[in-house]
């Protein structure tokens, strides 16, 4: 198990100082295309048009051509006569002028005054030389350029360059990038994977990413843990590529080999630089084609992508980076970052009383789903410690500033109808959407407190009075003005594995020798149950084993009991028959949704309780099993 | 030669409205897609997880798996001690636990402490359970939603949804838009065209777009003015399409088909709308098919295509409309516009004194060079008479604001080096690029004097001195402070067919009986300096046939001449040779910049002294002939 660390920690510029420096000195080769297909590419040479447009001088309307001269001091009391075929011609918009002719007539200002000699026009109106006449390049004139280098080809480019004669024409060359997968325990999409098995997902976002970027991809055969495989397939790949990725083994593992092939293979420029995630970034050139070693978590692979490929990427096609908008935001919440790392976190924003908020989100490198589910990227500098609640952070959108404004903001209990009711509003044709994060009904009461979330999901039971969620709004915000709308019944009960093997039947039952449950987080309706129910048997928190596991939401709580890791969890119907899960039900409960008074009567709150009060979404969160919506959207207070 | 006029007026709204509200009873489909096909296309249902991720609990770094309990209470000085493959199992990070495992131990806090022994190993450190492991569920949990409906998926998303065991998912359909190009002149592009025969551009415009606005296209083969072709090209199209589109042919002139058409097909919806560019559109559906007739003029049917076509489209694919950017900015000049119509007016836009200006450009439905050149649009109401030089116009950009504030902006007079110098900036590595309109001389003056831009073109001769600009500076801006940096000395003189046809060798010839020239218009520096040898022989600009004929620019002269409407023109030898003419030369002269005080010494200026002072400009100036650039560069004033 010999194993040698070879991390460094490079400051992020200095590292993309390193890189680009080497990267660059590649430049895009020029390629000749149609321009029909040249949409999107970028000219590696101005081009200048070959024939004007019009070509030839082209009547602006339908009409009659002729020598302007021929109908000077025609006036409708006075009219100049003209024969047509001698020196008077029909033309249509767009046809060509005869030669001896230089202007047109409108056919509004001809008549016919003769029917027994149909070739006699008589003109009333005199035009000028070259009226109504586009006379050749009013639009390009031949020899002048049309676009020059380095310009991005716009759809209407093309009808300047084909009416300028260009059908041929030279482009930069599209980046070719070789993405590599590395990892024995990789399997190709298509089959459900085997513990210790891995779905190769990594190089299509890559793959993604790099083509919406600009870049041409080429994906490589998945390559086998193993030294020769790796360094086999990177001097293959250099030889044709313009940038090779080499996905996963790019830290100091036993397994991985990126560093040490580039190392023998090339240049390493660094291994190791100061962000998080994506910290196990190897950076290095070979045979004068950059090569990058890809973090193995999806979050840190996207994070070296977003930081090091997209900016190459743009470069190369000498294009400026689309701006993104930022805004400030304040944060929800105290985040401690480590002084060793740049930390790029993903938010979530929310726009609330006029302020906008920002939550982080889960911050492990293998949380794709932190991705999906981000409004934009904050960053915390190498030097700073962190930042305190109500601090500013400046976000990088990945969402439209208005998409931003129109989302529902929901902090609270996690209820599965928050999915439905987020989708409900997707298909609808409100602009507005939802925003739900799972901090349990206490976190969702304390948002509303500090005024970061428009409602609240809240099952919260009141131990004393044995009523759901008014007893606490009572407690924790008296002062608030509050509107509870109640959104669901759901039935609560403990999800155990299929067949009830461990034969558990009530809460008495988790005390049993050998029994392991999982719990949820603290401030979760689901645990003040819990703890309830304890209380109301007299039993001692400190007899369940398992007690102090935490997981932060239903299927979470199912998946654990399905993967045996627990027992048992207290859970809601739905969590567990999606998983397959046995139920045994313990209660009814009321989630209702705490409504912020500054969010009343907006189009929003309309849009919502529209939603919620509809058949078809009564019918779809119904369906899941566990559920009664008969009530939903009335107003409990 | 019979003509009924259909053509209504439409208000834009309205029309919008009616067209709308028939194209989106159109539904798009469902379609299944491999996953890894999926990035750019949108959700047709909302997409819940498989499987968990991770779907075993994995190892979150390289260690030792343990049970957690056989570790507690270890620390450095009292290390516990385990056996590997009895209760301490070497893991990589993302391999899975073995199934008595809860925990893993850093390799870091791991040691060998009996070299005969290797099976043993010491912990120097007690973890508790679930730590560095990341456990099922931890990224996606089975059943989660991953995406909603109606979401445009990103390259990320794809990383969550294969982890999530999804292979393959519904995505809405992309509409299918028929592109039939029609007119009897039309020829392909690949040849240069006919007297009377136009290239096909239009439609591959469209076709660009709409790619770039979600939708796939087809082609259909042109089709000639005939009404049965039309007929049966329609037809057919909109038995397999979602949208077709009609290029030209959309008016009511005589060869005009597409209202006729359509309305003996199905039911015409509008037949002119109240917009310019872009009246003469038919918007139609046929067998529940929305069916447009573009017009013909490439702005006209651009601008079509922009107000009703990119709508639909992105409603289609359930998506909002990508916003562009807006800006206030000072219209540079009067603009009349019509009370009939909405104008979409192209504008060039520049940060001129901390003063966005906004100048139209060529208002011509034909000149589509018009959208090549502008940096956005704005539009004049209907019910607007149109707007004061000085008054605010509301630009939605086409281009991104920093690269607005990044262009240096170039009035006055037209100079061939001005592309050259356009394109050296595109590809210098810095952000500047260079906007040039040409308004002649007096007009570069006149706008230095308003503070509508960086730097004019100028090349004035002062007839009494017989001097270069100099004098004009101190006479029309005593008050302004105003640098005057030398471009280039050219050669100026006739353009003249090859051969020289009608023996033109000075001035004085242009008197000559039967001799037509071209000149350019008022407050151009080649006028001035017409006027100027006029006055020197004493000639009466009266006496020269075309003396009022103007052009705009020394190719437009050039090319004037080249097609026979003018003997001769005053313009640069470049102006002649380009365009295959004969040159009688005249003087040389001085083309020079005047720089506005605002602009001396920003980095925008140091980048263009540097670039017109470099060899390689000066050589590709010089190249095309009649330039002598050794001075380039030098401040004369």
């Amino acid at each position: 198990m010999e194993r040698k660390i070879y991390l460094n920690n490079l400051p992020l510029e200095r590292a993309r100082e390193i890189f680009w420096d080497t990267a660059l000195k590649r430049e895009m080769a020029m390629v000749e295309l149609d321009t029909r297909l040249a949409a999107g590419r970028v000219t590696a040479e101005p081009v200048f048009a070959r024939i004007s447009s019009p070509h030839y001088h082209a009547s602006a309307m339908d009409g009659i051509a002729v020598k302007a001269a021929d109908t000077f001091g025609a006036v409708p009391t006075a009219p100049r006569r003209l024969m047509l075929s001698q020196n008077a011609f029909p033309v249509d918009t767009g046809g060509a002028l005869p030669p001896q002719c230089d202007a047109v007539v409108m056919i509004e200002n001809v008549t016919f005054p003769d029917s027994n000699n149909p070739q006699l026009i008589e003109i009333r109106e005199a035009v000028a030389p070259w009226q109504h006449v586009r006379s050749i390049g009013e639009d390009v004139v031949a020899a002048e350029m049309i676009i020059p280098s380095y310009h991005l080809i716009r759809p209407f480019d093309l009808g300047a360059l084909l009416s300028g004669g260009i059908f041929q024409l030279k482009v930069l060359k599209k980046p070719l990038v070789s993405l590599i997968p590395t990892g024995s325990e990789i399997i190709p999409p298509g089959r459900i994977p085997n513990s210790g098995e891995i779905i190769e997902s990594n190089t299509y976002t890559s793959a993604a990413a790099i083509e919406q970027w600009g870049g041409d991809v080429t994906r490589q055969a998945v390559v086998w843990d193993e030294v020769h495989l790796l360094e086999k397939a990177v001097s293959r790949a250099v030889r044709f590529s313009d940038l090779v990725l080499i996905s996963a083994g790019s830290s100091a593992g036993r397994r991985d080999h990126t560093f040490h092939v580039l190392d023998r293979l090339g240049e390493v420029l660094a291994h190791g630089v100061a962000i998080r995630p994506g910290k196990p970034v190897v950076l290095a050139v070979v045979d004068g084609v950059p090569v990058v070693g890809l973090p193995g978590y999806p979050v840190a692979a996207y994070t070296v992508l977003e930081l090091f490929i997209r900016p190459l990427l743009y470069a190369w096609q000498k294009q400026p980076i689309p701006p993104r908008e930022v805004l400030h935001a304040r944060s929800s919440r105290r985040i401690l970052s480590s002084l060793k790392e740049e930390e790029y976190l993903r938010l979530k924003v929310g726009k609330v009383n006029n302020n906008f908020i920002a939550t982080p989100l889960a911050r492990g490198a293998g949380v794709s789903m932190s991705l999906v589910r981000a409004d934009g990227l904050a960053s915390i500098l190498q030097d700073q410690e962190g930042v305190e609640a109500g601090d500013n952070l400046v976000v990088s959108l990945w969402r439209t500033l208005r998409e931003i404004e129109n989302t529902i903001v929901c902090l609270g209990s996690h209820d599965l109808s928050l999915d439905i009711l987020y989708d409900f509003l997707k298909r609808s044709d409100s602009p507005y959407t939802l925003s739900s994060a799972h901090v349990g009904s206490m976190g969702g009461i304390m948002a509303l407190q500090r005024e970061e979330t428009h409602i609240a999901g809240l099952h919260l039971l009141d131990p004393e009075s044995g009523s759901y969620n008014i007893p606490y709004l009572k407690r924790y915000l008296p002062q608030k003005e509050i509107r509870l709308v109640h959104l669901a019944r759901r039935e609560l009960g403990l999800i155990v594995k299929p067949g009830n093997p461990r034969n558990i039947n009530s809460i008495a039952d988790l005390t049993r020798e050998g029994i392991i449950i999982v719990n949820r987080q603290k401030g979760a309706g689901t645990r003040v149950f819990l703890d309830y129910s304890l209380a109301g048997e007299n039993i001692d928190p400190n007899r369940i084993q398992g007690y102090d596991r935490e997981e932060f939401n239903h299927l979470a709580v199912s998946a654990a009991v399905k993967a045996g890791n627990a027992d048992a969890g207290l859970g809601i119907r739905a969590a567990a028959s999606t998983l397959g899960m046995d139920f045994i039900p313990l209660a009814w409960e009321d989630y209702d949704l705490a409504i912020a008074a500054a969010f009343y009567e907006t189009e929003q709150y309309n849009t919502l309780i529209e939603v919620i009060s509809s058949p078809a979404f009564r019918a779809a969160v119904e369906k899941m099993g566990g559920y009664n919506l008969k009530e939903s959207g009335k107003i409990v207070k």
